[in-house]
């Protein structure tokens, strides 16, 4: 390997209007601004890493911050030595003696980590020449299990296990790989029906993605029980009942709340009820899953789920039928990997939350990574698809009736275009520095 | 009341050097340097509010500039309007349909709102003229949990039971104010056993705090089994088996490493354990507690806990016997209260985590609140105390013959003297200037 030294973290606020168009609204996020802190880390031979966390404008430069604070731990280190320990790296980051206060392994010094570890993942897929599912596909068992710290979640697994569980996997590997790269990954979208559009927009949005080869369909939910019943019905009529119709609630209900409302629209065939409550209620999943279960509906969380040990107890629990594992969240792609170790030992298949930015980018390849060499198949999973934000990208995605190609680029499609970056950074870029001067957005007060 | 607003926030990063003794080292931290985001709140008419929340040393510059964020929310309203709808307020600061995402109600961002809703809270009492332990007392039962945002809890204590409950336990207040004023509230002490001291050392403080009348003491744990043997067996040769014994791992063990460890102890007769484990592992909590059981071993943890949500379930589970509420963490008083009402409901009692910072100075005003008007009992309680860093408020504890005693002057205690700010103040007070001259500590990088 590229015998390289970390010399430098370069640490961008970048935010894009999103809320003027409303996309991206739901029932506690009534004006997201899809955001991100990018991190770009540096090395002294030309290899870089482009790493990022999703945020919803204010407080990304919260983040920025503990981007900076914390890249103090991997400057200066030796690629080869990272890539070789990467588990050692992992918890010098999250488990600083001084720093882990203002977590542990939780919030804003949670996401910070997640940008600065996928930057470090992109790294190494840039120098290995791949894109990150092929490089997570290539690493013998003992490599890929050497990355993961298994601190607080040996009463559900081991390394010898996840060593184990891969070995015993490996079996039709080299065929499995063929089919991605032929058909892809199946997508669903939440396009459809965000929480501000009107009934004839999500109506011709139904039909449009529709057409495009869509099977399955995600609406929010919980601020109007009424208006929810009218809108699945409407959405009902233009799908049909041969394809999935999924519900989010993003937070919004109280545990008993959530039964009675989610009831409400069992008629409608829902396959799950996405963040009924509080993504740190364990056991009010449990209660919620377990009460809505005799009506054929499944619960769903994890985009907010703060740790591998929030998602152990989730999984203990049977508190989710469906296991959103986040791309930008917890502590990047190191620990994501002891999320789909732990859900595939609990029996719960992993659908993971994308949209944002750069969510569907990266969260692909962990996807892809786990049908090619963990669990080899895509049976009652699928992927969140929103198309919007892609062009930023250097390496978008690339949706193919209904299913996520294979990206070929190495890396972990997560570089932003140059001109992107001088538009949307925050607030100097060019394109906010004419919405405050057109009125559209207020200039930030210091 | 006074007809002020809200017009600005000095937000302080100070940090005191209490690595270079070894002062507060446990298992998991190892050099603290003992810290604090620092928020003053100024207001048109000359009142001032004095708010912190606790750190570690390095990553507080990303909490106070959560601070700093955060403080939006609040700047410009009417002191007034806050008070007669605190819960909205709180509200406001914890659910910004942007800023929500880099929590939620969780790490820097909570840590941050708990700095600004403690020093609304010593605004508030200042105004009163009562110490904040009085302000709470004199409340009526429905303007004290108008205070509370019960959203995520209703599962477990609604509003209504919550004035119930108050006025149900309001008989005997005064008598009780009576013996508050002249007994005070027991502590327990953690001094004679932080992880970095000699036997020597721990010997001599067990003598002096025997000597103070301290009945209770508590001992980090966790690293060597053989050493955690000889240290308890240390102890009770000094305390005898009178008094109690306490001990503390600080979250180093895994769920099955802590009952096979804990187990080995139980033959010093240890009241609890305290952190066995992640502090977001409720159902390991719950599996330790049970283990522990039938050695009588309690299991006592909250200092880290990031939320109500979470406290609501450690309680469920039965995952702890001691409820350690921590008056710098959760977001603050307010919701510090809906924990008290819970684990009153679900008969677990509430003794507090103090220490580090200011850690002591607010929470005796909590538990002297509890004692006087909620549980009207100090059975099976005790705070947590350490005689460090209360040279730097104005209005410092003052703990006679092992008791809190109450605090006297108006507020929460929080107000750091002018002297201490211009000292420790990082980077530029005057000690850390001196400090890293000196070679004693290396100058902060960018």
């Amino acid at each position: 390997m590229e015998n390289a030294t970390i010399t430098d973290a370069i640490v961008k606020d970048l935010r894009f209007p999103t809320s003027l168009n409303a996309d991206g609204t739901d029932a506690m996020h009534t004006d997201p601004n899809y955001s991100c802190a990018y991190v770009i880390i540096v090395t002294n031979t030309g290899f870089e890493g482009h790493g990022m966390t999703f945020t919803l404008g204010r407080g990304t430069e919260v983040v920025t911050q503990a981007c900076k604070s914390l890249f103090r731990l991997v400057k200066g280190r030796n690629v080869k030595e990272i890539y070789s320990d990467f588990a050692s790296v992992w918890r010098a980051l999250t488990s600083d003696s001084q720093m882990r206060w203002i977590g542990p392994e939780k919030g804003v010094s949670h996401l910070a980590t997640a940008a600065i570890i996928n930057a470090l993942w992109d790294l190494w897929a840039r120098i290995e020449g791949k894109p990150l599912w092929k490089l997570l596909v290539d690493l013998t068992p003992e490599q890929l299990v050497s990355t993961i710290d298994f601190r607080y979640i040996t009463d559900v697994i081991t390394k010898d296990e996840a060593v184990a569980i891969l070995k015993s996997n490996a079996q039709g590997k080299e065929e499995r790989e063929k089919v991605l790269l032929k058909k892809g990954y199946p997508a669903y979208t939440t396009q459809v029906g965000w929480m501000g559009y009107s009934d004839e927009k999500v109506k011709d949005l139904c039909k449009k993605y529709l057409e495009l080869g869509f099977t399955a369909f995600k609406v929010k939910v919980g601020i109007n029980l009424k208006e929810d019943i009218k809108r699945c019905r409407l959405i009902r009529e233009v799908i049909g009942y041969k394809n999935k119709l999924m519900v989010d609630a993003n937070q919004i209900w109280e545990v008993e709340e959530a039964i009675d409302w989610v009831k409400r629209l069992a008629e409608f065939k829902i396959t799950w009820i996405e963040e009924p409550t509080s993504p740190d209620d364990v056991l009010g999943h449990a209660r919620i899953a377990a009460e809505l279960e005799p009506y054929g509906i499944g619960v769903a969380t994890g985009e907010m789920c703060a740790n591998r040990v929030m998602f152990k107890q989730l999984l203990q629990a049977r508190a989710i039928k469906y296991c959103q594992i986040d791309s930008a969240r917890i502590g990047g792609v190191n620990e994501i990997l002891s999320v789909y170790f732990m859900a595939l030992k609990l029996g719960v298949p992993v659908c993971p939350h994308a949209g944002g930015v750069g969510l569907c980018e990266m969260v692909q390849h962990l996807q892809m990574w786990d049908f090619v060499a963990l669990s080899g198949t895509s049976e009652n999973r699928v992927i969140e698809y929103v198309d919007q934000q892609h062009e930023h990208f250097e390496d978008p995605t690339n949706v193919q009736n209904a299913h996520y190609m294979p990206p070929t680029a190495p890396g972990y499609s997560t570089k932003f275009k140059k001109q992107s970056v001088a538009e949307y950074e925050y607030p100097n870029g060019v394109a906010w520095q004419h919405m405050f001067k057109e009125g559209i957005f207020p200039e930030p007060v210091d």
